[in-house]
């Protein structure tokens, strides 16, 4: 029932980018001088019309479905962006849609969902990961768009590697935050087709990072110590065995930091770019500062911004 | 002795485009959805490197220069965003800058000057706004660069109107702050060359509102009530003969607004927009709220973003 894995091929992602490009902001990518010299600079997908990149994913998806499969409406699973981006999309078609959302997500991202006319299933932490890993959820209605299991939604999420090279041709690192592993494969895809010899490199938090472990293992493991904190919107429980190999071709390596870099690199944002990223989103810029030897220019994806703004200013004004 | 006011031509906005396209950001205009059903979308001029608009004025004003004015180094007056601009201009020629600043400024703008290698001569409010008024300083040194009544200063602005057209060629108002004027007769210039029937606004805080009393009065007034706020780069205390002259033929109305519509205006643009936009950033927006009969679609300028992380803290999650 579940199509097989196959490689997003830079075709798919260009079909893409054109059936996307009247929803989707064109992000700017933006320089941090950190005063080390550096060249690193922010693909800012924090300013998505949902604050975060799954719009992209969510709008391809839906967009790529038949007029009959629309008809029935749409429903995913979210820890909060990707319910967003799909909820965008299914807003615009004028179909209902549903989200097997987690409860304990922040309030800002339960209620932009509510706000963009979802009907929310609210599951644990451990539920929406079955669902995700199973394809299904019992009471669900309509067609099941998978938030990063998706040949379409990641083809979405490629769209912004079309435009990194497009500002940065000469990028010689990309790092991504990885969740579910559809960002990663996404850009990845996009970059690997068009500039090789640029390294694609994961970031997850020291709470929750499974593709570390598995790279580490050779091949998909569960981050069995797994621990929620505020950067809920990456850091998985397990690489699934399809990610696994979507992830493979395209990505070269991971990078774990701590929640107190995290943290720093989200009062970096705010400091230097003016703009408030969630703890997944900052991960990117973590990794990068953690690593002084990753070859020039870094681009660090800022995934989303969907934080609740009274825990943003306890973290940037202590 | 200083040039004879003279109107910013097209053709000058579109040199300074071609001058300062590799130092200035082209910044995303994005929509802002308020549930009211209205077109408003704000131009992100807080994500520029020095995260306000002045570096576009600053930077062409700088590339303008003959090689001889600019050997001898450039000074100007800044409440901190044009000394930016311009010293982020000077560091890239490799030549020294000299801000006459006004002390009481927000010791992020201040710092941030100084990071960037500028010489800063602290003035209080009152001497700062009769320096600009005279074009000169005792003291300063090297070749003046006024941080608004300066041809190539304004015709850097005015790059950003021409980018509002491409993202919304059917704009139907555009509002800016207005502080010392040059920000609103660059955007203005460009406006009304391409797309006259739209109309173009200044938006001023009730404690310092001369160009709205200006309008009232039929000519160039001093604002007595003058009060200091957290609207500290936008609000002068007074229209001056000459920016008088260049704002009349390009701007239609000003839109005074509060301090508390600054401060939610403010909150809503970190809500939506996940950015973070200093005091006189808000002032658009807050504009557009407060007059439901503007005709759309409405493009705000978010000129700014540099405050004070812990004074935006308690302004957004009091």
């Amino acid at each position: 029932m579940i199509d097989p894995v196959r490689p997003i091929a830079i075709e798919d992602i260009e079909a893409a980018r054109a059936r996307i490009a009247g929803t989707v902001l064109r992000t700017p990518l933006v320089r941090i001088d950190l005063g080390d010299g550096r060249d690193i600079r922010l693909k800012l997908e924090n300013l998505q019309p949902t604050n975060a990149y799954k719009i992209r994913g969510g709008a391809n998806a839906v967009a790529a479905l038949s007029d009959e499969q629309r008809a029935r409406g749409v429903w995913t699973i979210s820890a909060g962006n990707a319910g967003q981006g799909v909820a965008y999309a299914a807003r615009a078609f004028g179909i209902p849609c549903t989200v097997v959302a987690i409860e304990s997500a922040p309030k800002t991202k339960l209620d932009r969902m509510r706000a963009l006319g979802a009907k929310i299933l609210p599951v644990s932490y451990e539920q929406a990961w079955i669902a995700a890993e199973a394809h299904e959820f019992a009471g669900a209605e309509g067609t099941f768009v998978h938030p990063f299991d998706s040949h379409d939604f990641i083809a979405g999420h490629g769209t912004m590697g079309l435009e990194i090279l497009e500002d940065c041709p000469d990028v010689g690192t990309v790092i991504c935050a990885i969740g579910g592993g559809g960002l990663i494969t996404g850009v990845g895809s996009a970059i690997k087709a068009r500039r090789p010899e640029a390294r694609v490199l994961g970031a997850e938090p020291e709470t929750a990072a499974p593709y570390a472990l598995s790279l580490t293992k050779g091949s998909p493991q569960k981050f069995a110590e797994w621990q929620a904190s505020f950067v809920d919107g990456a850091g998985g429980q397990s690489v699934t065995g399809r990610m696994w190999l979507r992830m493979q071709p395209v990505v070269d390596g991971a990078i774990t930091v701590t929640l107190d870099q995290t943290a720093d690199a989200m009062r970096l944002i705010a400091e230097k770019t003016r703009t408030i990223a969630e703890g997944a989103g900052a991960l990117s810029l973590a990794a990068a500062i953690s690593d002084q030897t990753l070859e020039g220019p870094i681009v660090g994806v800022v995934s989303g911004g969907n934080i609740d703004l009274r825990k943003f200013a306890e973290l940037i004004a202590p």
